[in-house]
């Protein structure tokens, strides 16, 4: 190895990171990336392995055999928990790296407003753990359901709610009304799976808020053609075992149920807050920190902050928390990193917004790409390819494909199991 | 439904329970199936979980999904704590069920010979958590080597020690010295995966000591090909955090090493106990309870016991643990049930021996036949094709056919998250 080689060091190995660590390929440096999990996370079809249609594995790939054959990166294993930036140290959970330049990837957790105690009742949906425990509940709620005696205990086992009607929400609920009334609807003997009541919970006035208005509507056209029931300009107002309460114009509104899905808010993970002491650096009241045009941290030009982390104004507004900015600011980072060390100055940043895309359930979507937009079987089928290209890379399209075209052939899902753990939850919910 | 049709409930969804619940298809009566979980799953592939070849959802199938054309049939999610005999009443955790027959089919667990403790070190592989926990303990090792930096502990992170060399030990050794030797070969930049000592205790004289001598001589030549330490006629006599401890002939040793696989010995399920207690029957040493030629209860013709909760003698022996006898006794009760209803006497259980197959890594196997015998890629080849056309019967042959097709070209694993929960484990040791 060289001596005195430019040391890159990036945290976290999602879009962000991950893309950045790719970009650097041929830049003369010695790039290091961490990160808790030793595995990069395809979170857009998150919701899939939430609703059985997808394994765990299919979604998540080894960063190591990622970067098997880019010579000059190396993945560690570990969690950033502190940082000395006189001393260009990043703290790790025993033992420390240097740096020269630091790329904070870090990404979001699930946010819930300041009802931290929500969580364990209403589950969001940012790791795989995450998509275990809803996949848990969703599947344990209908075999309660066939064993309940109990006509009203019976129906809340029947209901699902989902807080937050973007694209997750949104493709949560078309997911679970297909779960509901194909999927098992031959399953049970006691219970009619598809009487299940769904419920999308939007605190604003219209469903996805990030497409234009006629889309927003079409889907929610779709979802209530899938006997989902929409609730807009609705906000939770508590979250206890049996139920929910949701303030809506009427009034108070209760809802029995069993079954509860966050998807209304994430803010950064916990790492931004340690950079942000460390630098002064501002951070929004979701936790992103402010950064330069060029995402760097202001007085700290060594510092890049890209994905979830960061807060940047474009146009007037934040940059949404999607795959497509992370990515495009990770290889930005890298390639400005690039430009200094060749002596050059890099341009700011520039987003490009390739449009934007949502499932609902079965052969239904919208598609927003500015002047051209549209919706229903195209925009799913456009869905579906962009997805199959991209998880292409990590190298499981053809099983992907597969299974996919299993399950739209026979309504099937194969990925149904229970986990222990959750059984152990919702039992211990039944025995209070 | 009719009016004091036969009920049959049958406890434990596994070989045993659920093909005895599906030769019950044509029987005049009500089955009930009862799982503490709500899937079948394919116990001899659960060692490719362990190792990161197959996702849990490959070789776990819904129950429910299983029987859903089985119009006699229903499945309950529940657990079988307590049997009253004499009121012929199932007691579940949070209800009870009443039955005319009853087939006990509740498998086996781990055992540890008296000394529990060792679970936690030393996990077994019995359910789809244990595989997972196995699997994030393989692949964490390695990370942790990565990291380390004192040569001595590296040396233990990269020691992996398997207890037992039945078929699952021998099956877990071959495919970890494939992941060390060739699956993660590239992916590390400190470590050398090829260096990892893997070794084999047996407490017998020989390996397999279910095959003729010749095989068992046959796979230690295989395992020991593979760079695998087998150590005959060692007893284990201690497990701990750092390490193992053998007796040998030549006295005791010591192994430093910080993964460890318990694959040394099962004992039937805890409903066992509850049965023996209720009927009076007799149990060996590993909890299995004495049944008579027809695989009743002695004194309760109404109970059947079958799979790796039976000792059945036959030939002087008890029946092995295995999916065949399991399946078999399985489909012998509802044979039996259906004689009985047609008011007839039915004979008693004859095991048909189908042969006997173990895979040791890539493209070897032993294969006995009785009079045929054979090893080598012929043995793993027929391996390969019988687990196939069983896995088929739960819908995922060609995934897990593309799946081994791809692993087989590539050298490549594609399931190798390491499940926080692991992480957890393995931290709060490097903490202590």
């Amino acid at each position: 190895m060289l001596v005195n080689v430019h040391r890159v060091v990036i945290v976290g190995g999602g879009f962000g990171g991950f893309y950045a660590t790719k970009a650097l390929r041929r830049a003369e440096a010695e790039v290091t990336l961490i990160d808790r999990r030793n595995f990069h996370l395809f979170q857009p079809l998150l919701y899939q392995v939430a609703t059985g249609s997808l394994s765990p594995g299919e979604i998540a790939a080894p960063l190591r055999a990622l970067l098997r054959d880019q010579k000059n990166a190396r993945v560690l294993l570990g969690a950033a928990v502190g940082l000395d930036t006189s001393g260009k140290r990043l703290i790790l959970d025993g033992g420390e790296i240097r740096y020269d330049t630091l790329i904070v990837a870090t990404g979001a957790r699930n946010f819930y407003f300041g009802h931290d105690a929500w969580e364990s009742e209403a589950p969001g949906l940012k790791s795989i753990e995450d998509a275990m425990r809803i996949r848990g509940r969703i599947f344990y709620a209908f075999e309660a359901a066939e064993r309940e005696t109990d006509a009203k205990l019976r129906r809340a086992w029947l209901t699902f709610v989902i807080v937050g009607a973007g694209p997750t929400g949104v493709e949560l609920a078309g997911a679970l009304a297909e779960i509901a009334r194909d999927t098992l609807r031959k399953d049970f003997r006691s219970i009619h799976t598809a009487e299940s009541r769904i419920l999308l919970i939007e605190g604003g006035p219209r469903l996805l808020s990030a497409f234009p208005d006629d889309l927003s509507a079409a889907a929610e056209r779709s979802l209530t053609r899938l006997g989902i029931e929409v609730h807009k300009n609705a906000r939770v107002s508590g979250v206890d075992r049996d139920g929910v309460t949701i303030e809506v114009q009427e009034g108070q509104q209760r809802i029995e149920a069993r079954t509860f899905v966050w998807a209304a808010g994430v803010a950064a993970a916990d790492f931004a807050g340690i950079v942000a002491k460390a630098t002064g650096v501002k951070q929004d009241r979701m936790g992103r920190m402010m950064v330069n045009p060029d995402l760097t941290l202001p007085g700290h030009p060594e510092i890049f902050v890209v994905g979830d982390a960061a807060n940047l104004e474009w146009h007037g507004h934040p940059l949404p928390g999607v795959a497509p900015v992370a990515m495009q600011q990770g290889r930005y980072a890298a390639r400005a990193i690039k430009e200094r060390l060749a002596g050059r100055e890099p341009k700011a940043f520039r987003y490009l917004d390739k449009g934007n895309l949502a499932v609902i359930g079965r052969a239904a979507g919208v598609a927003d790409f500015g002047r051209v937009r549209f919706h229903g079987w195209p925009a799913w089928l456009l869905w579906l390819t962009v997805h199959l290209t991209y998880v292409a890379q990590f190298r499981n399209r053809v099983l992907v494909f597969v299974r996919w075209g299993f399950q739209y052939l026979t309504f099937d899902r194969g990925s149904r199991i229970i986990p222990e753990r959750e059984q152990e939850w919702e039992q211990k919910i039944d025995g209070q």
